[in-house]
């Protein structure tokens, strides 16, 4: 089975803070790490490796703001499960970054728009010689025009990074979109691994995840319970259950999800919501429809379709 | 487009009457009518057509036992959308059923285990011979083997049966169960029109759905807001807002669920919960999710987990 040669990357802390501005305690963040190694989960995105000074409004806690020493406090005793953390273009200073044998971090993913390629394969480049595992996901996929796209793979063939990802930003590509876009980064980027990040506004996120996993696609990102901005994303327990001829056990994600996700779901929200299901559908960014969710309107699904469908003809006229 | 061909039946009633024991007002039954209607899906399951005579605890309303006189005052003026009912064996008097030329049904179908398909083709035999569209709908195919399967496909053959359905009880097949079934389904049964009924504890619902219409699948089940037991169905919005090239219209299907599905799921519920997923997962019929949803230990997912592998060991000695 290809899908055995698969590795999850579980970000349900950084993608999911997204969802509660990362306001996970200390208890909440190592427990979910011991969970997912006892669960064989292969890595854990603890959260973003920016520097406070670069960002502001940098009120969101230590997780968008990964500290070494703060690190070890939460994780005392390090398993098999990796860790890795994202970088956002012009908000992080490499300067923050020791060499990997001297951190907690394995992988340092590099998250960027088509148009910022430049930085990104330059931070790739500089994490790479610190010597970490490195990946590049292009953001919103779905409206990247095809020149684009082959132009940016011939220079990120020349880079030296180690997995490319295949991201759904809005979570508007069936299982024929990922096939023809698995083909095409197969042919022009013979020498990388790819990974796949879907989110789940059409309840497509593990269906496109496990459909990338049989054509080849070998990193495959997913949160417990499925907790990430808006519709969120695949479910670990799903690929955890589904992968099941491997080194993977559930059990120990059905605990966390009992003793941690199922709490939270009660007060933060995120999964197939009406609005979220419409912006996916119209291939649109969700923040109009987080907008709304957080409105009086938030039920009025209708005259959100009608807005989001109208504003469309007018940005086009 | 293979999709253009396809047909939407929406079973919200039929289905989601097993979550709430049909009890369903004559409001909200012709409201989802005429929403339906005014979307173009093309057929609305509204119910059974048992017996109440040959059913014991008949006290589930009228959706469980249609009648003609019934049928007129909850939708004086039909549409374009067809009326269906669903038959169980042994649950059915051949007497109750008029001829098509006087029925408000247009279609009935027949659900049947492996075990009873003379007596369910007895009856489509009947039905059709009264004028009625019919269809097979064979339950539990994963747990059928292959040559059942093979000896029933010769009787199906023969029969006048319209479609022919593939239908994943449990919700635990993927996209590779699928593609073999659909096959399998093509090359003995060239002459049918096949349909899907999936079930969504593992999120692949609409996902196994839009792979079979893709395939040449052209009957396919939903439910509006995926209400229908446990896990429920494939979502009628998801396939109606999918199949953007036909005559479909998502609005009405968005003003139904608003007016009528979100009140409805505070007081009932259906879904991705991770009991129904661990019984999709494990290939089990949801029943005993069900009931540990109806106890007190209703988020002991661990547990429950533990219960039912220990029990697959123990059935299989």
């Amino acid at each position: 089975m290809k899908e055995n040669n698969c590795k999850i990357l579980d970000c349900t802390i950084r993608d999911g803070g997204l969802v509660n501005n990362w306001d996970f305690s200390v208890e909440f963040v190592r427990d979910l790490y011991y969970s997912l190694d006892a669960a064989g989960v292969d890595y854990m995105e603890i959260g973003y490796k920016n520097s406070p000074k670069l960002l502001k409004g940098a009120d969101a806690g230590p997780w968008r703001f990964l500290d070494e020493a703060f690190l070890r406090e939460v994780i005392p005793n390090k398993g098999q499960t990796k860790l890795s953390a994202l970088v956002d273009i012009g908000r992080v200073d490499e300067n923050d970054i020791l060499d990997r044998s001297e951190s907690m971090l394995d992988m340092i993913r590099v998250a960027c728009y088509i148009k910022d390629l430049d930085k990104a394969l330059d931070l790739v480049n500089t994490f790479n010689s610190r010597g970490y595992e490195t990946s590049l996901n292009i953001m919103a996929l779905s409206h990247v025009m095809e020149h684009e796209l082959i132009e940016a793979f011939r220079e990120i063939a020349n880079s030296p990074v180690d997995v490319v990802y295949i991201v759904d930003s809005y979570g508007s590509l069936d299982h024929i979109d990922y096939g023809h876009l698995v083909e095409k980064f197969q042919k022009h980027l013979p020498n990388k691994v790819l990974g796949i990040h879907a989110h789940n506004n059409m309840q497509l996120a593990f269906s496109n995840t496990i459909t990338a996993a049989a054509k080849g696609v070998q990193f495959l990102d997913a949160s417990v319970y499925g907790m990430g901005r808006a519709a969120g994303n695949c479910n670990t327990e799903l690929l955890v259950g589904y992968l099941k001829h491997t080194r993977y056990e559930i059990r120990p994600i059905l605990e966390v999800i009992e003793r941690r996700m199922i709490p939270l779901r009660e007060k933060v929200e995120w999964g197939y919501i009406i609005p979220y299901m419409i912006s996916g559908m119209l291939n649109e960014h969700p923040r109009v429809a987080m907008a709304l969710r957080n409105s009086a309107d938030k039920d009025k699904y209708a005259e959100f379709y009608d807005k989001l469908t109208s504003a469309e003809v007018s940005t086009q006229e």
